[in-house]
């Protein structure tokens, strides 16, 4: 059993297929080896929870009517129907599990509820997706060593990386009421920050960046005062979303000395809508980072052989992003950024281990960051920051120039863990468009 | 009417007595022209608010039984008779104020309610006092500029204020989570920190610090995406608090660069359990920090002629310790900080305006920390950190010495607003003693 994920079981078969034909589609984010969770509304309808299966949404709160459920997997079922999915996450794994099972029998082919559940599916192009949990508490790491490598390495090139990044996942509290569900506009915030002059200006942010991350939501966690161990850590996390951490990178650096990044980060924080379960993501568990032979050995309170041999996850994050002018022109989106979760330096056991090791309490529904995913290639910049101190900035495929992002430029993540012999799952979107800076009020 | 702060009434009257003889002792925290709102419970009961009267405690959900309230003041005082102070804070500076107008009238010298009243009153002594709010989230600044210069003189002698410093409020979200009552013990945390030989080490903390600060509670306030001006930024605090920001030295130190603190103060945060509201403190309004000839004029998002007058609060405070040989000898406790609010170079509105100048929102029940209170002489050094780094560390009265502190150190902050033609008015304490480190979970 990979560390810190579920066992494998008959959900993972690769030859089960769905009823619902856009569940087989070649190249689907979503088939029944999948099975998300997040929350949905139909027009002038309340907030729900639901699985996503290819193009079409399981609504939980109907399959629950319909008598799908029972036992184990109708308690899950209950606690997933609300407007979020908090209780689900605080019943713990073997909730999610017992009804990951249920949901994939019933939309496997085959199903003798076939009939039942397809009354209670609803196209995913009718539904509105919001923020499928609330969020108590965010935590930014900043785990990528080629994202802090390149940041750092204009303050001293020889030794980029800050004293204490080989030895602990760093990290920063940072605000989770801003934490919104992809899909929403964001808006050029104001702030204050040094004008080409070197005095300090106020006004709409001059160098709005993206940042590529990935998101552990926690699940049944830890009480105040009780460390969790890093070999039981990865226990701790319900699932996982894509993650932008938009960032104001001129408000950022007038502002991070000495305390770190504050306005420059609660301006916003996108999270795709769907959850992807620990259970689903099982089959793409990988080893941890393989350290370069110079680097330290972290301490003790780190270190479990379980999760340097599994605790790391093999997914692929990609960046897409169109200009207005692009848009206006039918280009297609361009590709600007292309990594993998397996550049990430420290695991998220790594990550949990290291936050409760204070005795700090994680609750369900936390977020935990992983900070900008960037991998060593140009590529895998994963930030325009990187870009931009690199080489200046970006070209688009049709020559337009990008040191930082513009108003009506739209961003997306999509993610894919595949592995042979297994059913390749995706994520989803994390989507935002940016829109002007509001007027400033007056008084 | 003083900047921020409700206009003076008949409840800051200094001829006004109470019945409750405790609370016209000199030297009370807590006169009729206080009445600070708190949750607490009497051995087995349930957790409720109430208002602190001399050494008495006015149980809101008996006097609303008893029909002492009507109109606003009813349904400011039940929104305020529940577990957590949250609703009475959602309903804003109006309830507020007619709750306290008319728990003034009841408390009153010659009141026609005092036979019912006296029903409604419980000895301090004989209840436990609670987190008054769910804090949701925890926003720590640094506005003392003495603190702030004291901690950066290492760095650099000539240039001691980060660069901001002067320009804007620097702060950093905290954790909420680890926010907690005062009167609870706070156990020594383990942590990752350099040892003597400059490699890290794994252990419980060896700096532990506390910072006296003081806390700002955060009543109705703005929605996501609208900034609050500075001019009307003070109406947004319901009340305030003592707060000491625990802080683990050595582990500060290793891991803040270039994020800034995260588990050398998520270890855990005391607040003192009553809530001093804005009402009660208008008497005590006074002009913002008096910048130095040298300094630049903040920008305008941040200045307004009114919190410029009377932004700022004439509180002093003071820092007591015991340890256990003090105890064992039967000392008195030492002050070993004495320092003032009228040290802050930031005004709370200075703040608030600052911290939703991107657009994120404050939420009631928000804690925001003054950061450490240091004033500019050596009994004003608030954190020990300042102490250590000028002399090396602190003598006690009976020649104890103490860099940091040690396990069964007591430590407790108390706060006084006074003017003359006023009746001077308490914080009551925040306190809590050092436990040793828990032992470390295995696995």
């Amino acid at each position: 059993m990979p560390h810190g994920l579920p066992a494998l079981d008959e959900t993972h078969d690769p030859a089960r297929r769905s009823w619902v034909a856009s569940a087989n589609a070649p190249g689907t984010d979503f088939p029944i080896q999948n099975l998300p969770l997040g929350v949905f509304s139909r027009a002038g309808g309340e907030k729900r929870g639901g699985i996503a299966i290819g193009d079409q949404v399981l609504d939980l709160a109907a399959g629950l009517a319909a008598g799908l459920f029972e036992g184990a997997a109708r308690e899950a079922a209950g606690a997933a129907s609300g407007p979020v999915l908090n209780p689900l996450l605080a019943l713990g794994r073997g909730a999610s599990r017992a009804l990951r099972r249920r949901v994939s029998a019933i939309l496997a082919a085959g199903s003798a509820d076939q009939a039942k559940a397809a009354e209670c599916l609803v196209p995913m192009d009718q539904v509105a997706l919001h923020l499928p949990v609330t969020v108590g508490n965010f935590t930014d790491f900043m785990a990528s060593r080629f994202h802090t490598a390149r940041m750092g390495a204009k303050r001293d090139p020889a030794n980029p990386l800050p004293p204490a990044f080989l030895h602990l996942p760093i990290a920063y509290h940072s605000r989770a009421t801003t934490v919104r569900v992809g899909g929403e506009a964001v808006a050029r915030p104001h702030g204050q920050a040094l004008g080409p002059d070197g005095t300090p200006r106020f006004g709409p942010c001059q160098a709005l960046d993206f940042e590529l991350e990935f998101g552990a939501v926690i699940g049944r966690a830890n009480r105040m005062g009780e460390p969790i161990p890093v070999a039981r850590a990865g226990e701790a996390i319900f699932g996982y979303c894509l993650l932008n951490d938009w960032s104001a990178r001129d408000v950022q650096r007038f502002e991070m000395m000495p305390l770190g990044p504050f306005l420059s980060k609660s301006l916003s924080t996108s999270v795709s809508p769907w959850i992807v379960t620990a259970e689903a993501l099982a089959p793409f568990a990988a080893p941890a980072f393989a350290r370069f032979e110079s680097d330290p050995e972290p301490l003790p309170y780190l270190m479990a052989a379980g999760d340097q041999a599994a605790g790391g996850l093999d997914v692929a994050l990609d960046c897409w992003m169109t200009t207005p002018r692009m848009r206006a022109e039918g280009a297609a989106p361009a590709r600007i950024v292309a990594t993998s979760l397996r550049h990430l330096h420290w695991t998220f056991a790594q990550m949990v281990a290291h936050h409760t090791s204070n005795g700090c309490d994680l609750r369900t529904g936390d977020v935990l960051g992983s900070g900008t995913v960037s991998g060593p290639e140009p590529e895998g910049r994963a930030c325009l920051a990187e870009v931009v101190m690199e080489e200046g900035g970006l070209t688009l495929p049709n020559g337009e120039r990008r040191s930082f992002l513009e108003d009506g430029d739209e961003v997306w993540f999509t993610g894919r863990a595949e592995r042979a012999g297994y059913v390749p799952i995706g994520f989803g979107e994390c989507r935002a468009r940016i829109d002007p800076a509001k007027s400033w009020p007056m008084g």
